[in-house]
């Protein structure tokens, strides 16, 4: 039985990884959560689930969650608790389900415990991808993805030889905006960007995805899961979602991972794994589905695809900033602070801005994402309507 | 370097298999030759390819091309001369790529002398497979199988546990006759029954893929090679033939294969297993490839396909008769003696009039062989228009 330590447990990722977790008692047990102040839902998980520890974000949530619980769980808030829940001695995996830029920390910790990491939070390896493997290397553990596409991509490499790659193929939705054109995207809403196709997730990818941010940072994510050059990795418009990627290999021979919309599927893989077990998802119906379509993705329209590709290229410090301008320009446009077109806007003018480095320290990154995030926050106050 | 003798070089797959070889002479050497009697063909591969030995179906070719060649190889004939082929010293690995039952019993000794076997001849596992995978089991050889289908389900299984899968799940383009109905299928000649939508292949293969009996074989080599229960064995209609076949796995994951339609990738994989080579052969473009499709399979119309999975789940020598059986229709077919329904009616016959014997030996198989081909010819003879 694996005994996880859940980051994020109240998020889309988080409440997920808890029900694959639920259906599985004699395979899985959490041992921590942390989350953020949703305090009735975190109640409840701990009252279902019994963890030793449990992180919230600061003194005040915790004092207000120690009235309403009783049993042993140990309740600690902030940047120390979310460490704690990191590295709780009792479990031997951590799912990273925390949303951007703040999953960094927690996770190198987990892994400086010795932990393996089950990874949702994927700006964690676009803003430290070279830190966090290396830590991984060096400590021996097992990092599975639990993207969709990063989770497929692992599949298809099974029992394959990395050397022999030739290339990795990340499909795309296309997002609610597909197909069309600059001109038509200037007055999108926030209701309509967050109307996602096919996966139903939280919102800040949610709106990454209807701009391809998303799909730029798993290029960068695929980038250093699998040590892929950029030149080898490619996206590729694929409406329906169900083939969640495909590796080429020397010879030709493409292995794709196909499956149905539900994230429990590659939560649950990225936490049996090497093993796979049954569950009650629904499963993959082909004569339903009926037709897979691909199409090229349109980087023109779509700046914000190019422009992360452009910064894993340069890298150093420069997907940091990036994903930092990235972050604050989401919740600018969440917030009706700025437009659709905006978060490109920004995210360019972060990156202009940015003088990257090369050598990477986890305080470096720390503060390059601090200095990114200020100036964003500076061009967005300016573009305020 | 891999030494490779080559049962069946004159053929589709033999040919092919010489091109692959020939596009890798630092992995690959051929040292043995089998083939029927195009004597211009076998002589223009022997100059090419120098083998120590070559076999030809009887002592009047063997005569014919001893005067013709110069240089040190050892022209043998009959089915001595296919053992000598099968079991040559210096070979590592014997790809099987004669047609039909008379592939079974060189792949068995060939196995028996310790030789990797690379299989084309799906005739082989149909007729004989408990006893090719015991033999395989027994000396620790590695049967790789190059029909695209099965090499697909053997690199979708590539790093996972048999136990792990939820079934198997092979494609087939329809053939030529896809969403025709019985009474359409009435007056089909054997032109129509050749031109097959997808794959180029030799004539009993193709014929095999118009009354769709080829999937049914294929259903019945997969349960042999996977070690896989019928009731885990799918097959489904997928026009574009692009996805080779797929395997569900218990957690609802799905890994498929997927590649132009060239029989040298498969081919190339089977022998340089575990390894994958890089090669010139045309790489799949999914922009170009846009659509896929799904569709159920119609036994009610193409009965060799139900009938098929009758003889698999009888067992015993159930399979090698209806093959039998099979085998004579469809030659009889070609030659214009019977028409497209017949073939089915003679395996229904045949199958009809089996009794399956459960505890094989090679004897007893041969004899089943004998005797089913026996009946099929009499009933063939009835029916001659």
């Amino acid at each position: 039985m694996k005994a996880i330590s859940l980051l994020g447990s109240t998020g889309s990722i988080g409440t997920q990884s808890l029900d694959v977790i639920r259906q599985h008692p004699k395979e899985f047990r959490i041992v921590g959560l942390a989350c953020n102040n949703k305090l009735e839902i975190i109640e409840g998980q701990i009252n279902e689930f019994r963890p030793e520890v449990v992180s919230v974000a600061d003194n005040e949530t915790a004092e207000k969650l120690k009235e309403k619980i009783s049993g042993k769980t140990e309740v600690v808030f902030g940047e120390r608790g979310l460490e704690t829940a990191a590295t709780i001695e009792s479990a031997d995996t951590v799912v990273g389900a925390l949303v951007g830029f703040l999953g960094l920390k927690p996770t190198i910790q987990a892994i400086r415990a010795g932990k393996n990491i089950a990874l949702a939070n994927k700006e964690t390896l676009v803003a430290g991808g070279s830190i966090v493997m290396k830590e991984v290397r060096d400590k021996g553990v097992v990092l599975t993805p639990i993207d969709s596409e990063h989770c497929a991509l692992f599949q298809c490499l099974n029992g394959e030889k990395i050397g022999q790659v030739a290339k990795l193929i990340i499909t795309c939705s296309g997002g609610p905006f597909k197909f069309k054109k600059t001109e038509e995207l200037r007055n999108v809403t926030v209701e309509q960007a967050l109307g996602h196709p096919t996966w139903k997730m939280g919102k800040k990818i949610t709106i990454d995805s209807s701009t391809l941010m998303n799909k730029g940072l798993e290029i960068i994510e695929a980038h250093w899961l699998y040590g892929m050059p950029y030149e080898k990795i490619e996206a590729i418009m694929h409406p329906q979602s169900i083939v969640h990627s495909m590796v080429e290999f020397v010879d030709g021979s493409v292995i794709g991972q196909i499956g149905t919309h539900d994230m429990r599927t590659p939560i649950q893989y990225a936490l049996s794994y090497p093993d796979r077990i049954p569950n009650d998802f629904p499963k993959m119906d082909f004569i339903k589905t009926q037709k897979l379509e691909f199409f090229p993705l349109d980087e023109e329209t779509f700046e914000c695809l190019a422009y992360a590709k452009e910064a894993g290229n340069i890298g150093g410090t420069m997907p940091t900033a990036m994903n930092a301008a990235n972050e604050e320009a989401v919740y600018a446009f969440l917030d009706k602070k700025i437009g659709f077109l905006d978060i490109a806007r920004v995210v360019r003018k972060s990156m202009d801005c940015h003088k990257t480095v090369s050598r990477l320290s986890l305080e470096e990154i720390i503060e390059a994402d601090r200095k990114a995030r200020e100036g964003a926050r500076k061009e967005i106050a300016g573009m305020r309507k």
